[in-house]
């Protein structure tokens, strides 16, 4: 039987199945042949919610024995924007001087593509690893992110299932294969703060309180001073505010409120807890501080809430699991690769809850873009980081 | 013939005519009606315009003599808001203790009332003032102002229409009959500024530019120093904004672009163009003094634009009208009424460019709300002071 040993064929086979979230496109079975022949257990199991779309997902586990690694990811694409800017279509798989073309070439089915030809080559040379391997793909990490990691990871424990450490394959090179791994991730807040203030004709101020003076003592308060200088392995603690809307549309009148939402990416100095507090307590005290009309303080009168659950910072620690990483990266591209724990979020913030992980892919570059792509030959050397992590976290060469 | 001596009647006639803007509901008929027999020659022109309901108006003179006085106002009246909350109905002129209820009892059918019953009075006890008196009375006063005032202005003055002084019955008092005479007006400027950012993840803020951050420079030079101090007769000049508008509802986008739109109240320190150039180069300079990332400065790209036109500033320097009808105030109340330039515009702004122009009414507590009313007594002592003032002004008395 052939094994999936070529990342281009693995990819060139994924890129060609329309899964833009939430639709499955054929992307899941496609996988699901691929991972047939290497002797993997396949489960497909559809997730719901109010409001949402149903979204399948996969599970695979290949053996029962431990230690036991698994590999996370998604095959799910963001949409493909301008179709008629794409030089080649965008799930045709076309190849082009050495470079494949598709949405999700990198952001991840090339993550997929390379995990799945590096396991089947060392299937093919070795039988495989002494333990289990698991893949946990998701159908939306690109959309709401509520039918996908969070239930499977739910799903799959229920059903017994524990994992030593997680490899997930996200685009996480800036430039070049081999320049940055992930080890933790920053957390994100968002929140909105709503000053209230008293409608009014603009003829009588004094009348009124326009809330836009108040909400800007109080964004002022959020913008400064810093909340942290960086940490160790974190960029300092930033806050940006993402809306101001008011939707007063009479130039005469004075409006009665006024609302900024905002959100935090923030490092390990805090807890999403203590910096809700640390915000709370400046604009508490912004409140408080605000000069009024003719020499009078008067706070400014304000409502605080945070919007969806947070994200958590964290920082994997696994020295066997970043170390084999890390020197697997170095081994094949002659680059050490940073730990970095810079960029957005990613599903890594579920997983790190069940096992330690961390994030190596692709070059990020063109994700998301029209003309998203990948050199054939970082999908080779991805492949060979793969095999050599996988052999070398289970300790066999 | 019945002269329309008693205001009462006569306000009670008007409110009877349910005559919301752009509706002519009855009212000009109405007072038409009470035109005639004191020898007035009425037109009642409709103005029209794209986009805008038409509109009737009315234009009335008696005599062809000079010298020439103007009363100015409206029929029109603002709706009627929460109709179950009025303790009488809107437009049925019910009379409780003393006090008549109804939607333009003193904004300001009920001006219109008195300075008919004033003349009917004069005409009666004298024959009529030696000279012409016109009423010139818009029905889009409340509204756009754009069929009314402005256009009856024009059309008369293409008629030959001429006049020494007008008085407008606004209601100007702001608690008891006697308080205030508005001389003037504070002129009114609306803008909008909208500063260009650029668009980015949260995540990655050295790759975008949030342009909330650029708004509150500029939006701080707008709110301070004062412009001014305030003059003799005028209020200091007073910035509010009025709306600030992003609508980016995704919590990890930093938006591309944010628009504030203000209006400024100003005094006669002003012209519209020189406050236009003072706010351009408030502006400018926040813009350039911004100090960006990592100490850099980079200009804040801003937008500036002016919404509608603007109002002039004006103050009214005739001492024979101001003087006679301050007198006049002053010998039927007991009080001597402050000359003031506060409040919002009226359509004296458009008058002001025809001949010189002071306003005086009923009292304006009520006005636009729900049970809008007023005591007879007043009506009877705003009859009395405009009898007087026709008798004065052309020096009968
Ligand atoms: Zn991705
Ligand atoms: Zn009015």
């Amino acid at each position: 039987m052939k094994l999936p040993t070529d990342p281009a064929d693995n990819l060139a086979a994924l890129i060609r199945c329309p899964s833009v979230t939430p639709a499955e496109g054929g992307a899941l079975t496609a996988l699901e042949a691929m991972l047939a022949p290497l002797g993997f257990a396949v489960e497909r199991p559809v997730f719901s919610q109010d409001a949402t779309a149903d979204v399948e997902n996969l599970y695979a586990r290949r053996s029962a024995e431990g230690p036991h690694l698994m590999f996370a990811g998604h095959t799910d694409v963001v949409p493909v924007g301008d179709e008629k800017a794409w030089t080649h279509p965008p799930f045709a798989a076309e190849i082009a001087n050495g470079v494949m073309y598709g949405r999700g070439a990198v952001d991840m089915k090339g993550g997929i593509a390379c995990f799945v030809a590096a396991l089947a080559r060392h299937v093919e040379a070795t039988g495989g690893p002494k333990g289990s391997v698991s893949l946990l793909i998701t159908g939306d990490e690109e959309g709401p992110a509520v039918n996908g990691s969070v239930k499977l990871l739910e799903w799959a424990t229920a059903r017994g299932e524990r994992w030593d450490a997680c490899l997930l394959g996200e685009p996480t090179n800036p430039d070049r294969l081999g320049d940055m791994i992930k080890v933790g991730r920053r957390g994100s807040l968002s929140g909105a703060v709503t000053v209230l203030g008293r409608q009014g004709h603009v003829a009588y101020p004094h009348l009124a309180d326009n809330p836009m003076r108040g909400l800007m003592t109080l964004l002022d308060a959020l913008h400064g001073p810093p909340f942290d200088a960086g940490t160790e392995r974190f960029q300092p603690t930033n806050l940006e505010v993402t809306s101001v809307d008011v939707g007063n549309t009479a130039a005469n009148v004075i409006p009665a409120r006024a609302t900024a939402a905002f959100n935090v990416r923030f490092n390990d100095t805090w807890s999403a807890e203590s910096l809700q507090a640390e915000i709370h307590n400046r604009l508490d005290a912004a409140s408080r501080r605000r000069k009024y009309r003719k020499g009078r303080t008067e706070p400014v009168e304000f409502e605080l809430s945070w919007r969806e659950s947070p994200s958590h910072v964290f920082l994997t620690h696994d020295e066997k699991l970043v170390g084999t990483l890390s020197r697997s990266v170095e081994a094949v591209t002659g680059v050490r690769p940073a730990l970095s724990t810079s960029g957005g979020t990613s599903d890594a913030r579920f997983i790190k809850d069940y096992c330690p992980v961390v994030e190596f892919g692709l070059v990020g570059r063109t994700m998301h873009m029209v003309d998203e792509r990948v050199a054939l030959t970082d999908l080779e050397m991805l492949t060979e980081i793969y095999r050599r992590f996988i052999g070398n976290w289970f300790g066999e060469q």
